[in-house]
């Protein structure tokens, strides 16, 4: 399946520029951003017209080669060097929390390292423009095989549930969790999903939906306080009607922020609900992210800060007040889901299953 | 503790007015529609601006005195008669789905009935007056004794936590499962709750935190996708750090739309789900209705319909399209709780526990 749509792309040889879909404007608007010069990126990361940890990195290793595209022909070294390292000064000031935001920057620059006495400047500039196009090729491998070790849990006819949007918007190519049920649907297998709104930001609604639709796939969304009754129908429960009994998950898959030693997930916020009506339903509940999630310096899922975020995402999120002025709002980001309610870690080294310490560090170290 | 609004109150004898609170406009804005004509208040069913089930019925039996106030001072019999049932068909045509608009209709029909050859017609208007007043008085008593019955079961210094608005908004006094809360503040208990804003249409956010604001409670709203956080917090989960574990919700109450024979209850779309989540984490969940939402009829929740509504209240919310267009959505309004995730049902006459056919029979019959 040909990607229908590329959430980045580089026009050009390293005298290029960058593409990339402004995602505040979806699903009503489909809009590329031509970024030609620094501001821009920074100005996109920063607006999160581009979001989701992969993407970032792959924005701003591009938007380093921009910003170091425009040397006069006679630049020295000196003059290389301090260019590219205002240029990730400048970058990284977009979103200081973003960590891959920090690590791809970090890599271009040490990339620079080791070349200073060995490369002219257009050579190391040309090493530079290599090195942003592998972070993000690697990032459309991890993805595909993510897609590939995940599609085997998938079978033909079966209904899948998703929150939030861990797809190919948030990365170089078709996402993590939504890898799942793109390299599926590639192998010929017809599923259907429900995609969870995910409040208070909408990304499960207004992304996941989307991209979902713009590959053929069959979606329905649904409110996040609707996923348990969607998980009870197709049950012979005395409180679900025969006529309601169509529907039936066969699993969900979501994505991750950070996994600690013994697997515990932190994740968008309804992640972890999300886990206990599955284990409640008999669902099984996967996690889709990449061996780079795993922070192994944290045994367990207390050591996750669960990062609070602005009362007007809930009050004002859609340019309408919906509670009343000075209400207390509590926003927690995200949720930590134990490690005993996940059946598997999908990564594209393999499923980690059970999860637990052992294979969890079997999968990441070797 | 006085009441610090009334959604619905009359002004002036039975040559009167009914205001009440235009509910669509909150809580942004307090706007009190004074009702001299019948046509308002069919608009005002009509568009929502009064809404759940006992306001419904209230509205609807003075709107039947509004209806029958102007006829002429020589009005005979025959004119009073057909009037009435002209004003009743044209109010019943305002929500043809709400029960209760039927129920007060027939009721102050069916008063009627039995004093066409003893009264004389403004008797019989003042005796429709008088019974209109007695169905708001009626469910004012009932709001009051579930509070009563229901504030034993909330300790001092205790965190709640409620979904959608089962509020004084949605009758004639203070609500059914916030009558809980009401009573137990009003007995000099300090609580604090947590009002999930309730998806697609945000009665939580827009009503239940407003109400509970006006009466100086503690009240902070979070999304639906939250309550499972919160619910853990407090415990001495691996997943949960200490520094977040400040929270801790010590009971759930909510309000019911029907309920069956052996206890399984229908209730805003998203209180399974909560149900479910407050069975897993140890914590009781209590609903709070009057005796007259059991349906005895039925023997368990397989049969009550549910409800599906438009797509629209969860792709266009907020006046902003908020999904792609063409998206399949599914919109249930409702869900059904079984008996056995329900600690018990606080009615005006005590409360159900443990909640089985045998103890529902008992309550509601005898």
């Amino acid at each position: 399946m040909s990607q229908p749509f590329e959430t980045l792309s580089w026009h050009g040889d390293r005298f290029g520029s960058l593409h990339m879909i402004d995602q505040t404007l979806l699903p009503t608007e489909i809009k590329i951003i031509e970024c030609k010069n620094v501001e821009t990126v920074w100005e996109a990361i920063k607006m999160l017209r581009v979001r989701g940890a992969p993407a970032i990195g792959i924005a701003a290793a591009y938007g380093v080669c921009i910003g170091i595209q425009d040397l006069p022909a006679d630049a020295n070294h000196e003059m290389l060097r301090w260019r590219l390292h205002d240029v990730a000064d400048y970058l990284a000031s977009s979103r200081p929390t973003a960590v891959n935001l920090f690590w791809a920057l970090d890599r271009m620059k040490e990339k620079a390292e080791t070349f200073w006495a060995t490369k002219s400047v257009p050579e190391i500039q040309e090493i530079l423009f290599a090195e942003a196009k592998t972070i993000h090729e690697e990032d459309r491998h991890i993805c595909r095989s993510i897609g590939r070790f995940g599609q085997e849990l998938v079978e033909d006819g079966s209904t899948w549930l998703t929150h939030c949007n861990a797809g190919g918007l948030a990365t170089a190519d078709y996402g993590t969790a939504l890898a799942v049920f793109f390299a599926a649907t590639e192998s010929g297998k017809k599923i259907q999903v429900y995609a969870d709104e995910t409040r208070p930001l909408l990304q499960g609604a207004r992304l996941t939906a989307w991209e979902l639709m713009q590959r053929g796939i069959d979606v329905t969304v649904i409110c996040d306080s609707m996923a348990a009754l969607v998980m009870r129908q197709g049950t012979a429960s005395a409180c679900v009607a025969k006529s309601d009994r169509r529907r039936k998950i066969d699993g969900v898959v979501v994505g991750a922020d950070r996994i600690s030693a013994n697997g515990d997930t932190a994740n968008k916020i309804g992640t972890y609900g999300l886990a206990v009506l599955a284990k409640a339903h008999d669902v099984p509940f996967y996690v889709a992210a990449p061996v780079s999630t795993f922070d192994l310096s944290l045994a367990d899922g207390s050591g996750i800060p669960i990062e609070e975020r602005d009362a007007d995402e809930i009050c004002c999120g859609f340019g309408k007040r919906t509670a009343p002025e000075g209400v207390n709002v509590y926003n927690p980001a995200f949720d930590v889901t134990p490690a005993d309610l996940i059946a598997g870690i999908i990564t594209e080294r393999g499923i980690i299953t059970p999860v637990n310490r052992y294979n969890v560090e079997k999968m990441v170290n070797g």
